[in-house]
Parts: structure tokens; sequence; C-alpha cells
């Protein structure tokens, strides 16, 4: 899109030259609409006003990006969002690489080792989940997930591997039993590792770790809730070990599922992991000067809104005041009354409960799913945090950049447009 | 913000050369967050998939602002965030042109008539509300509306008047009584009309146009739906007299209301009035290529958001069946049961109730609040629209900007940087 830029301009020339960058670092924060990005900077000032400062998304942010999918329900799910982020077209929800026609698309990182660069997929979700399986696989449905684990291996460029680095969960998909995928990958010659203390093991590409059976724990559960950062901290290990040029998508896949959870702690905890992970991927760009980073989001997940129910104020206090997930909390409560359930809750919710509260949820002691609402609606009424679903919303989303080429990603795109310019970038 | 920009650069210098503008003129959708012109995409296109084209608030999209104000709350009003997109100061809710102690701000407009400048305020609200206000006036509270009023008429800059263009609602603090405010404006030398057909009899400036004896009517249920295009063509005519540079303050005032209202028919007619003047704007920047336009919002209303409940979908075509404001569709039913409720109904809305919606608004026949906000939920649960607050929220607002020096604006900045910049440009 053609701005008027003017000033800037002499400056900006000095970092983001004409030149096509060397590497690509690509970050999606999945559900990760413009509400969690808000929040995140007040969650991270206390709701203190004389604390509130520009985040590693504020520094960054060039513009915003629409997800509509490919019919007429405006709402995009992850599937046909990372469709459009991985191949720069439009396609249907549930399309995993695949365009309306269900026709196979080659996404940016397949074209980026068709060029001969080095390739990568980090995610906290397993890694044959929707937004990473875009990038590497097609399939008519995202829940196709053994379909999808195979065509990490199937799927080659002369010969070799497409994916040179994979990091996140899945274990389950890919078994070292024998002739489970994961122990056909190590034959072809993949080191896998399946825990973080194990990450330093991986010495050379192809490799992967695994770090949990399906999706890893949420950031908030965690004993290691800065995941992501080691995970990329790993890659960008690797990948240096040659000088050939890289595309590498990092997923920060459980901002959604918090979201649709409406658990805000939970959500605060994932963005406080993925922007840990771009902060250390905007301090690459800034230092070597040829890796470009965009971030962006699919789409928006649970209808946040900071203020809810004529209040006006959104306090991050709260939020903090809870250190582990609704899901987590919830199931500790499981059956329990009184002071058991006075001493479970206190456990990991700083706030104090009323005596109506304890008792709503006493009487729901059974009913685990009742009950994990209401513990939504407890946090969210202090918190003033708003939901409006427990699914997507259509919401245009945060875009940033930083390093050669940025300038593609300022003002409004489609997201088939981002798609579009990465794929523009590594031919 | 130094961004890294590149190519475009050549270009964009024709376009926004480093000379600062001639003229500006500085849009604030009241309450328009990023959700209510992601919907007003879908809504133009009618959620119709190969209908979506960028809007002029895609086109001139530059980035996002946070709005929070001089507080720990996180959530902003109208008059703090008026104040800090007027003066680049934050204040407290509730501020109008004074900081957080109350101290008396000079405006960008006040600025710009110091400078030399024409100036000019337009608004759908009276003139004398929060937003106009905080750019002409001084007040501890923004509900202190005579006093304000008679700011417009008592603040001169070298014995002239500060306010050259005033056009919007209010005729109740202007009055022509005698001694009335108006009459006193009047005998000073401002124009003074008092309908949209007698806008012609505005020749020269001072000049003063209130349509309204407070706010304009909402937009969906006015007879002249574009009476924001109406008022700046009227101002520009105006301000072409003279050869002076001109800083205008263009208001959609509604759009807020009708958020709080939770009303997204009406908040749509009012995004569709804000769009055509900023259309207009964009081709009189386009056209003259030294005036600069700028456009955002001083915070969200009602935490919009467009998918509820699950369903992964918003469906402008059921916005779209409804044509007349909530406020006045319920005042329409008060009292009605049977065959006149569902005539009444079927005046202004076109999907069809159910014999249980019917049930449920008889049994509210005279109980016109509860049977406004249930409406809304029937409106809500068709369209899918999500509202969490009869308030406003803390989630960034879009900016956009175009003219020389629109790169100022791009990225994030907080709101008082955004009054800061404008300043800048008027000294
Ligand atoms: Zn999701
Ligand atoms: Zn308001």
């Amino acid at each position: 899109m053609l701005r008027a830029l003017g000033l800037t301009c002499a400056l900006a020339s000095m970092s983001a030259m004409a030149d096509a960058p060397k590497n690509i670092i690509f970050f999606i924060g999945d559900g990760m609409g413009p509400a969690y990005t808000s929040a995140y900077r007040y969650y991270v000032a206390d709701s203190d006003v004389d604390r509130v400062t520009p985040t590693v998304f504020d520094r960054l942010l060039a513009g915003s990006a629409s997800t509509f999918p490919h019919d007429d329900t405006v709402v995009t799910d992850s599937a046909a969002s990372a469709t459009a982020l991985a191949t720069g077209v439009k396609s249907y929800n549930g399309a995993i690489g695949v365009d309306a026609d269900k026709g196979p698309l080659d996404s940016v990182l397949v074209k980026a080792k068709q060029a001969g660069w080095q390739t990568g997929v980090i995610s906290t979700s397993q890694v044959n989940h929707a937004t990473p399986a875009s990038f590497v696989a097609h399939a008519q449905s995202r829940k196709d997930y053994q379909e999808i684990a195979e065509q990490f291996y199937s799927r080659r460029i002369d010969g070799k591997p497409l994916v040179d680095v994979i990091l996140g969960g899945g274990q389950k998909y890919f078994s070292l039993e024998e002739q489970g995928l994961g122990s056909k990958m190590v034959d072809w010659g993949y080191q896998y590792v399946r825990s973080f203390d194990a990450l330093p093991e991986l010495t050379q590409t192809p490799a992967m770790g695994l770090f949990a059976d399906v999706g890893l724990d949420y950031a908030i559960d965690a004993e290691q809730p800065l995941r992501l950062s080691k995970m990329l901290d790993t890659a960008l290990r690797l990948f240096e070990n040659k000088s050939d040029p890289f595309f590498l998508m990092v997923e920060g896949s459980q901002i959604d599922w918090c979201g649709h959870g409406n658990d805000i702690a939970c959500a605060m905890a994932e963005m406080t992991d993925f922007a840990a992970a771009l902060e250390l991927a905007e301090a690459y760009a800034k230092r070597h000067g040829d890796t470009l980073v965009v971030y962006t989001a699919d789409h928006s997940t649970g209808g946040l809104t900071l203020g809810n129910k004529g209040n006006y104020r959104w306090d991050a206090k709260v939020v903090k005041q809870v250190d582990a997930s609704l899901m987590v909390i919830n199931e500790s409560i499981e059956g329990l009354s009184g002071d058991a359930l006075t001493k479970a809750l206190a456990k990991n919710i700083a706030f104090e409960f009323s005596d109506n509260e304890r008792f709503a949820l006493e009487s729901l002691k059974n009913h685990s799913d009742s009950r994990y609402w209401l513990l939504v609606e407890f946090v969210s009424r202090r918190s003033h945090t708003g939901w409006t679903t427990k699914g997507h919303d259509a919401i245009d989303v945060p875009v940033g950049a930083i390093g050669p080429m940025s300038d593609k990603f300022v003002g409004y795109h489609d997201n088939i447009e981002l798609g579009q310019s990465l794929i523009d970038l590594v031919n």
C-alpha cells in the first residue's frame, strides 16, 4: 500500500534497505487480537499509569490485518487463517494448506526450502496442529492429525527434509516405537529430543524436539514458562551452523486456548512467553541487520475486551493474583467443600472469595464444567475482563515488523497479502 | 518512532514532503474501537466474501493508539481522551482541556488560531460536548455544559473569535433570545443558521450552524443521515474564502452513543456517516496536496466484538434488516401487544420474531428499559454481535492519515503523542 512517509525515509533507508532480507522469522500469536496486545501492555505495568511503557508489540507495530475466511461467515478458524498467512490464498475453515477447492498450495516455508533456505517451525501446540501444519502439510481437514504428522516425513524437497527444525508438542504423533513416525525420522537423520533439558543435545539439522504428548502445558502452569524463547534460541543456534538463509515460523499457540477458556491470567502468561520470544527475535534482527521479523495473529479469540458491565476499569492486579490456569484450579477443587475448598482456592488465587461465591462453587463440586465457568465469572467480574464467546471473533489483528523490507507491512492488509509478501521475499 | 520503511520512500516522498501541511483535518470517531472499523468493512460488503474491499479507514490506516487516562483505571472517558488528543497531555476522566491538577491547557486548535490559522469544530453531538469542548474550552467537569458553551464566545485570540466555524448540535446552549449566548455571538459577527437547508446562507466566517436542541438525531433515524459530509463541505467552502491555513476537528460523536446502547445497526449508520466525511477529506487531501487528514478514536465503546456465544459468524445482513435505532423502535412499541406489536416491529425490523420473543416483549410492554435490552439481545443473537459493557473499554484504537507528514502517525502511539504531533505541526 502506497503510504505517505516522508521524513523518516532518510533514516529508515539505513535500516530497511530495498534489499530482501536474508532470513525471515514469522511470529503468529494464535488468537492474539488487539485486545490481547493492549491488555498485555497494562498487565506488564500492573495497571499503574506511571509504569505504562511500549511493549515489543508496540515497538514493532506496523498496522493491522483482516482475517475473514473464504465464505460468508467473516469469522475464521486457525486453519483457514494459517493457510492464508502461509500460502497467500483464502480458503475455508478447516483447510490445511489447500484452497477452497481442496487443491494443494505451496507455503512460504516450502518455497523457501525450494530456494535453498533452511526452514523451521516452533509451536507450543503439537507441531501438527492447524497453524504449523498449514506451513508444512496439505489436508482437507485440520483434524487429520496423523496424516498431517506423516507429511513432516513424507514431503521432501530434492530428497531432503522439508523442515530442518521442528520444536513443540506432539510426541504422540511422532512415536519412537519401531516403525513409529519418530523412529523413521531418526533413521532418516533427525536428531530427536523429548525434554527441554536435552535441547543442548541438538547439534545439527535436521532436528526435532517434542516436549509433550500433545500440546505443552500452559505457560502459567509450566515449570518452564518461557518455552518459546528456549525453542527459538535453539533454532537460531542450529541455523547458524550453516550460512544458508532461514525461514522460521514461531507460533504462540495457546493464547488461543486460554481465550477459548475465557481465562485471562492464562492468556497473559502465554502473552508473556510470546513477547519474550519476540523480544529475542527483535534483538537478533537489530544485531544482524539481515533478518526480517514479522508478527501477527491468525484471528482474535474469545471476544476479549478490557472493561465489562459498565465499569470504567480493567485491573491487571487481579489478573496477577491468579497463578494457575482455571482448568488446573478447577480440577484442584473437584469434590471439595468447606475449609478444604477454601484452602485449595487459596493455593492459586490470592484474592478472597465471598461466602456466596464459595457456596456456589461448593454446590457445583461435582459439576466440573459449570464450576469452571463460574470461576471464569469470578475472575472476570473482579478484573473487569469482558468475553463474548468461547469461539473466535472477526476483529482485525495487529501486524508488526522490523528489519529489511519491514515497510511492506505498514498499514492495512488482508491476511493473504501478508502471506503473499512473505512469498515474494523468499522467491 | 523510527521504523524500517525502504522501498516506498521514493514514491512516498512525492506525496508526503518533509514540508509541514498547510491545513489539518482531524477526525475523531467517538467510541470507534477497532471492532467498529472491522465491522464496517463487512457491513459495507454485506458479509459477502466476494465484496469485501478496503474501506477509507483501511486505505488510510497507519497504526494504532493507546487511550488510558491519568489514573489506574486504564479505561478512559471521552473528556480525558479528547484532552489528550487536543493538548498532548494526560488528564483525568471528566477533564476538559485541563491537566491532572486542573490547570488550563492550550489545545492544538488554540495554538493554530494563535499562529493565524482558521479554525473549526464539527460534531454530531452538541458542540459543547466533551470531544469538541476539549479543543475549545477549559472545564474541571465535562458536565459544565453552559460554562463550556460560554467559552466559545468568551475565549478570544487577539480580540477575535477562537473558533471560526462551529457546526453540530446544541441550540439549547446557544439561544437566540435576548442576551442568549447565540444572540451575543450574532451581535459579535457570527452568521448563525439552525437547519441544514439554511447552510448555503453561511457565506463567511465566523459562522455557526446548530441543527438540534442537543445532539443531532441518530443517523439511522435522520432524514439527512450524511450530516457530517454536509457540515464538512460547508466548513471547507467557508475556509476557502481566505488563503489562511485551517485546522478543523470533525467528530463522529454518536458512534459512542450507539455503542453505549449496544445498538449495532445504529453504530453502523454512524460509521457510514463518519466514513463518508472521511472520504470527502481524503479526496480533498488528494486534490490539494497541502492538507493533512488524520483519523483516530478517543476509545472503544461497548466492548463490541464480531462473534458471540460460540458462533463463528457475524452477519451484516441481519444488521441491515434493522432500519431505526433500537431507542426509537423501543418507543414505538411502548404499551403494545398482539397484532399491534407485530405490526410496529415489522415497520422497522425486517426479520421475523418468534412467538416467544413477541411474548417476552409483550410482557415488558410497560417496562421501557428492560424491553430495550431485550431488543438488543434479539438483534445481537441473530447477528452474532458481542457486547461486554454499556460503558467504554481499554482496547487500542485505529489511527490513519494521508497527506504531508502523515508518516508521523505510522506505528504505535499513545494518544498524547498524537496530540503532540498535531501541535508540532501547527507551531
Ligand atoms: Zn481457536
Ligand atoms: Zn462514551
